[in-house]
């Protein structure tokens, strides 16, 4: 069991706007990732969506969210920036994100890594294989050597991303194409989980192996209890210092 | 001599509002850093400053820049969106940036970061030992284990950046701080450098082991000839596979 | 509480043949260590030293062992070769192992390192400041920014190691040098932390912060769960194909 | 032109017992590899072989190396210890290492390594496209965004080496899986380049772009002219400090 709080964020136009994505997803992209975190044992999970008011991201929901997932595509361009400063600052502050699949392109995504997040990508039913190459660290929990997806969409390389503090996955496309597919990034007080699989065609968030993941990621990016986040507002001028500094005979001005 | 084209972009206002900066830097603090690249054999510097037409930094200049130096201190908040965005697609597309001191709060820099790039300051002229942390860097051309800074100002820890992808220097100050000093990062096909040294009020871009950092860092950070950034317009549909692809009995709806 | 089996390794020379040190570590350090992971709910601490049989790592020990913890000094020549390998080899399976202070020049730290784990240092009981620079990590929970010893060995850069895949902590020294005092490795299925504080001639093992950093690196380094480290026997000759190979008219003689 | 000192080193008994070996390469792997070097400028490129005295890699050979590049598969064995940790050792004090495909075996690489760097193999002619993923290396100049290898022998994950410094390629195989192909590490004052392609009975070391990436990656791991590896002879004991310490009223005895 897991009292960590996340909230789960998604786009949510797809499933209304088409049936056959509607009928993958009868409760929201959304609601079945929810759904995967609590049979792992998540206690405390909420959902969000685009066209809620503020999209569903309060003050108060945000700062009552130890984990936030993403799940965006069609309409990153209508989340408003104001939101996504909010959502930086507490990343910053601390909270976890799970940024999945398309979520790629997203505003916070970028705003986060400071690249375009930009990637070759191809829809063609073509199986995938997700290796994973970071065995010990704790997303990759329960899992085996690899595993995979008879069917997805293919992101390929060069994905413009920083380097992953933690590349714990890398893709295989029977189409010829690699990807780095799961990915750990800290920013601020923290942690950052990019995975690749997911489209809204097809029903990987019903998939244990993908809740899996998910779970293992909300686990690992919940804030882990370090010291407080120090620059909320701006730097700190230490006037006093820790040990004693010798007087100079500075012809310096102090200007400040 | 190297033909590497650097562009040295200085704010450009301590220098003439006050009389002391001004006797520190009489040619500015862009005119000292450019000549300590020319010293070093660089043949083709140029300089740029905030009150310029597009603060010097026209598309025909970015363009023409292998490497930008950037300095700036209290009129971050006057750079253009603009012009910021368009130094940040630059970079992606592998121009070189070296960001110096206070410029770790500058515009670019955090939009490059993803971060706050927030930090601990003090000043009281205290010293600076700077100690090279991994000597097989080209950066570190030159240097001893570590060199001093008689006064300076302070940054100290907890300096709110990703983790560098090299860790150069790490700063003891007589106060009783430390900081990461010198450190590089990869974003899109550019590279990027943070130093530390340097404040308006003290003359530490005449010193010449300052400027051999400099020297060091333009030559590195200047474009390697790898693969061109692929992303200039966005994400490729790469529809053609490399490998065959099995047709799948797929009921997926294609959708786009 | 945890049941991570923890097995605390001391060279236990020190506390025997000199009064001093033997009044401080009454319990030897391995006892120090192993009751402070006790005030932290670890239920399951075992101790072993230098001079039991097999330097008391026999098989069945390593094989009951989620995390080694280790503290060498003096006799580092006087450990076995063969021991060393096996826990090597338990690393690599995934055993977490936390390396304290001297431990940096142990047969098996550089054996896992692969550098030669060299450094300054100096013995004039002087300050160490230790600055959190890695918030959002684990080993982090329940520290302040920073924090410091009032006298210790100094150990100083060039610190001869890879580069950490998480660097947590920096320490300032009064004397004037700097130190990656926490520092992260992966190899193999096993997590390595390396924590700098320590020397038998200071009572820091009693201390609660250092108590509370081993505690927090024990939970980190303890198994993640993740596949099971595959090379045991060695190379995997995987002569089945996951994908279709075309045959190709190859002239080349087939002989592995 | 380039006046770096490459030793080029190969097992060279392949070539010798196989008839059809020694028809791909007539002058050695290593001739070849030599040849592909001087026609990237290199003008100071020898080689050396297990079966000559002290494996050709005398103490005056060494000292006159600046990258040494390793070929080797079935006779990791007979490689002497005693030149085994020559080798590291001047990789420690600054010598550039390039290792080759098979080369992943071989003691020193292990042994810089600090794990069993094994892997997943198959030999069935398939055909490996290597992409690049960090387009700002070095290594990478001159190459396209991914490049193919018609028929090779598979290298697959996981591939137990420690997280590389720089991930430079991906490599995807027909056959269904993948590999970190181009992996930089740095060790001591060295740095070290493992790169994936060659197989004795492939003529892969007479193709341009491999030939491309080597004489990159030796220009790239050259020595870079930083403070010299200080620990030639162990640990430095800085006894006066850097900065005054304040005498404390220690009761500690000093050992040392």
């Amino acid at each position: 069991m897991s009292d960590i709080r996340v909230t789960v964020w998604n786009e949510f136009r797809h499933e209304n706007e088409n049936e056959f994505i509607g009928g993958i997803y009868p409760d929201g992209i959304h609601g079945a990732i929810a759904a995967g975190l609590r049979e792992h044992g998540f206690t405390n999970v909420g959902t969000a969506t685009l066209d809620e008011p503020e999209h569903g991201l309060t003050d108060e929901v945000l700062a009552q969210t130890d984990v936030l997932v993403w799940w965006g595509h069609k309409a990153h361009g209508d989340v408003q920036d104001a939101i996504v400063q909010k959502v930086q600052n507490r990343v910053l502050e601390g909270m976890g994100l799970i940024v999945l699949h398309s979520g790629h392109h997203s505003k916070i995504f970028r705003k986060l890594m400071g690249t375009s997040c930009s990637l070759r990508w191809r829809e063609a039913d073509e199986k995938e294989r997700i290796w994973v190459v970071k065995p010990s660290h704790p997303i990759a929990q329960g899992l085996p050597p690899y595993f995979e997806n008879d069917e997805c969409e293919m992101y390929g390389e060069l994905f413009d991303i920083p380097a992953p503090d933690d590349l714990v996955f890398i893709s295989w496309f029977e189409g010829g194409n690699v990807f780095r597919s799961g990915c750990t990034f800290h920013r601020g007080n923290g942690k950052i989980f990019y995975f690749r699989p997911g489209h809204e065609t097809y029903p990987l968030y019903h998939k244990p192996i993908i809740r899996q993941v998910i779970a293992n990621a909300a686990r690992w990016a919940a804030p882990a209890g370090g010291p407080a986040f120090p620059y909320t507002k701006g730097a700190i001028n230490e006037r006093e210092p820790l040990a004693p500094i010798t007087p100079k005979d500075s012809k310096r001005a102090r200007i400040g």
